[in-house]
């Protein structure tokens, strides 16, 4: 019985260097001191944060602190930062070994970026130009959560196969291009996307997938042992689905306008939700052998109704069409998952670990398109008429444009969101392909051990050992290896 | 060592047909185009959630969005959301072998459900007259989730032993009886119950009760090993009662009167809960060797306060009282999974999987009971005139009920709702033993793999010894441990 | 293959007798039947919680429901809430198989602690001196979570070294000094203490590192073999560091003023806690071997942020001031787990199980000096007269006290939460000394087997051909399966 007493080591040699200890420390602190100095330079606390709100409300004839937007947003802004580092962090552990990466880039992904989203977003949308100050409340935190969502839809192509300062660069580049889009479709097309179909789903998907696909790995079936999920990988996983799905009409309602905006985004979400579980189930049940379910599906094409109602939760869809978004968006989806992603993988060497092209891509720019027909049929009659000015943001500038047109817009809008995705992708995914960055080799990927100390006892030394090394005081006569 | 290289496969035949390849995605998608259809002829928004809001604003005096319900309800609905899906999903993840079933059929059940459940209690509840729509807010949605919570608590009794095609049939005609109940105990005798003592919790559990008792399997002991617990199995199923517990003052204070409604319910709940956690873990503790304390007691008596206080949430019965309610639930509860239902399996031949006859039917009963008594004792000088109108819903018809006779009729509730679920569950069970639904045979209950694709590792090749302790009725001439 | 049949039993005798069958019930029972008597005699509901408010709201002129406190406060109350039972709870199940004890006992200890801390700070706080009674509403429930959260930053330290029966003693006295600390800091000394980095972090850090400090075991390294976390532990304690994390920024604002108070206490918490996620990874990488990050600092330094932002987390500390507090602190945590913990334990025999003196002392203390600093430093052009007054709270008795002066005040304040947590724990731990609260011997540290049943497959019978299957492809020739 020598293998009981001598020391194993499964660490073998790979052909790339993964040691990140210098890199990861520098660029985390190059970037967090740059984060200092900007906010330093430029953010400060918006009118209802800072501590002169008290004369703001008498100048402004106030009469009730209920009225700060704080009491307005901050319960969904809760369930919209759960969605973010809960929801997606937990959503992307259903890899065997690679749980410790997904919930741990995911935390430090977001919590980078919300600051730098904060900045950039706060340039385009916050910055008083008397002051030149970046003003924020609570909508900012919301935003910039929304932002870190974007990036973390991508790292869900990535996942796995890239090193953690890969991942800041992703997540640099990404909020960068997030706002500049954001800026274009929100305030130069005049698009509504409360939800963020386009700017989040849509762009954040095709960021992804252009990036994996710059960065084909021809040989990642050499770690195909550790592409999958063990059953109790695949509850942490659910335990991300259910706070998105749960979530997610908080998403889609956090910044919609006051009073029914919130309430109906509300409601629509929910109820496209549900519908798409329902669907999701019987394709799933459908395509598998004796009807058995498959959890990939059941933990992604769920939420694919909450993706699809983004740009449309405002809107006077209507339950009924709420309905209709999500049964069939859930059927999308779970194909996708079964034969779309397959195909991608093999015909356009697209790896796609999360499948990201079918929940996010494909339903974020089916939501895209189906807000522009939404508003597209939006009346006076349905709305009335302070409503449709409300809910379409057909105001100042744009009090003369008509229901059609802005239905032309969001459809432009959607466009945008993918060129921004597609191109940007690209071009970051190139500069993802210096040899700097210390990512993983073929056969080296979807394995924790690479950029994390993992507990000894599961991974390099196995179970038999783990008797001897634990148990050995505990041990009596009655249990003897040598009996093997 | 042959059987570490061979293929070891455990699938034997059982005598039942689980081939649900055509039934679950055929049931499935007739319901939701039947939803698809309902909704569209019968659902919209109510004036709340409404483009007409701003009219109805001006019309209606409001001067501010701050007092659209949402804003009153909308953190409470997302906890009881969190609690339907989360809390009841992991509750039920305790079964090593069947987490996939416990999370995955309660997101299926209760997605559908709640589609269901906003038509039958808007049919009853939001009609409009004149034009013949149910018009839908935060209310019903919150309405909804909480008929799902009373087909979940069925769903407890019934986990491991049903197909998913027999829970959607569970649903549909729980949901319905939910909703007939429910109309006759709040509008027909006009009960007070917040929190679902009597509709939800009595209702629900009565109704999983009688639908196993009717399911009975007399050979169940064939999966004698898996209906237990595996270390962290428990752990997930302690997310669920946490969740529960921790969002049960949500729970009953969501539709409570606004104000000090909703504030009081929130607080005796709290305080409910609190005693009934200390009292489990002293019975639990004081009825095991050394002390120890039992899992099964500290995830489900905990909660037994919660349960109890629903009936009585908003009412003035004051912390102590809260606080007595918690304290003997707790023990009634943790003595109920002790004695009882060890007892009610051998002699009444009742199978309970997650014990619901103890957290939900007999607490929720009593939380009935105390309802009346409660009431019943309401004066003017504890309450205010005004306050006692308000709290006991002595308005319009009811002007002229005292507060004894309410409490008469909180007792009446809580008897039709035990009538409601006995029957109601005693003829869905009928209708759930024609052989066309695919449930599993005695010797394949509490098993995922009859239902679910389970990844490959864990479950087809067992460890040698976990292999001999309980799967050696399984074992195929293939494995053979004397190779060794 | 004798040890395949044969029964094993790893239950060895210990030379201490961890039998609380009659303790722990007879604590429990004693304490709640206390609970009971005195809510009876002291405990009623505030007048925004009672029937009266109807009239109340008429004789001061209040025109909505939404000016009721709840509706503040709630959403904060139930994010807290959170924190307290699932964060501290799964936070700590990290250890391999002590995860029943930590999840199970921070229930137990807090479901206590809240019942007592509400009578101990409603003497202080909510006493109408009238009629004798405590009047709560939910600011009471926020405040006495709070408290736990003292109590449940000590266990901290104590973890896996106790029996249950210790921490209710812990809890007792724990609370009763926390009452009185807090009493003494807030209203004697008047500090501002919105997020309790003194009264509960500082407070509640020193309180566990001195009771740990007189428990010291001098042959606890006989438990070595339990005292570390597996892969899936450390999982679950992700999703407490999570739940903290995310919810800090409701922690901090939650009893904060009405309006910018709340709005601003959020955000400088949220920004704080994001940079100190960046710079505890850059140092976590750093101090690694090939830059691999531990899991010990991703679950406990990335909150420091929270914690030192406490006390000025509703002052004008400015985003960039947040930013800098985060970054600072998250460096300071994670060179306190990597450095100063190994130290303590070996020169100043302090076992801390958790590292409290790093997320919780260090940071705490630091808090209540920042606080100081910022305090100090408030100026009405910043503030402006109204916004001063309202953010120090300069009035009735203390309006001609400076910003200087409160600064002193803050920082004596951080003190006399040091000197309460040192000297109240120093003299608890002796009490807990006695050979009487059926306490682990030292080779039984770190064990739920101790206190719980735990479910018998995994524990007592090692997988031993697990490792086969798995490791197969990673094996090399020092292992081989022949030599069995």
């Amino acid at each position: 019985t020598g293998c009981v007493s001598s020391k194993v080591n499964f660490r073998t040699k790979h052909d790339k260097n993964t040691n990140v200890r210098v890199s990861l420390p520098a660029v985390c602190f190059v970037w967090e001191i740059a984060m200092v100095v900007l906010f330093g330079i430029f953010v400060r606390y918006n009118e209802e944060a800072d501590a002169h709100w008290g004369e703001y409300k008498k100048t402004h004839n106030i009469t009730t602190d209920m009225e700060n937007d704080f009491y307005y947003r901050y319960p969904s802004f809760q369930d919209v930062h759960v969605m973010i580092f809960v929801g997606f962090g937990f959503l992307m552990t259903f890899l065997k070994r690679y749980s410790f990466g997904a919930v741990g880039f995911t935390f430090l992904i977001a919590a980078f970026g919300l600051q730098w989203a904060l900045l950039m977003q706060g340039w385009f949308h916050s910055l008083d130009y008397s002051t030149g100050k970046i003003l924020i409340g609570i909508e900012n935190l919301i935003n910039a959560d929304f932002c870190c969502g974007g990036v973390l839809i991508a790292f869900g192509a990535l996942l796995g196969k890239v090193s953690p300062v890969q991942m800041m660069v992703v997540s640099l580049f990404g909020v960068t291009l997030y706002a500049v889009e954001e800026y274009i479709i929100l305030n130069l097309l005049h698009c509504r996307d409360a939800g963020g179909s386009m700017v989040i789903h849509t762009f954040g998907g095709y960021y992804g997938l252009a990036i994996s696909w710059i960065l084909y790995r021809p040989n990642l079936n050499k770690s195909k042992h550790l592409n999958g999920s063990v059953y109790h990988s695949d509850l942490f996983a659910m335990i991300g689905t259910l706070f998105l799905w749960l979530f997610w009409p908080s998403f889609n309602s956090a910044i919609a306008n006051h009073g029914d905006g919130q309430h109906r985004a509300a409601i629509n979400t929910y109820i496209s939700l549900a519908a798409s579980v329902v669907t999701a189930v019987a394709i799933s049940s459908m395509t598998e052998k004796r009807g058995r379910l498959d959890m990939v599906h059941i933990q992604n094409a769920t939420l694919a109704g909450g993706v699809a109602m983004g740009a449309s939760a405002e809107f006077m869809i209507s339950p009924y069409g709420s309905l209709i978004v999500g049964f069939f968006c859930g059927i999308i989806s779970t194909f996708g998952f079964k034969f779309v992603s397959p195909f991608l993988e093999k015909h356009l060497k697209l790896q796609d670990t999360c499948g990201i092209h079918n929940l996010h891509a494909v339903p974020g720019m089916l939501g895209g398109f189906i807000s522009a027909i939404v508003a597209a049929m939006a009346s006076e009659s349905v709305y009335s008429k302070e409503g449709l000015i409300a809910t379409l943001g057909l105001e100042g500038n744009y009090a003369n444009r008509g229901a059609g047109t802005q239905g032309g817009y969001q459809a432009a809008g959607t466009c945008v969101a993918m060129v921004f995705g597609i191109v940007g992708g690209a071009i970051v995914g190139l500069i993802l392909k210096l040899p700097i960055w210390g990512d993983p080799a073929d056969d080296n990927c979807f394995d924790d051990e690479v950029y994390w100390e993992v507990p000894e006892d599961e991974e390099s030394i196995p179970p038999v050992l783990e008797y001897n090394n634990h148990m050995a005081h505990k041990c009596d006569s009655n249990y003897n290896l040598e009996q093997l």
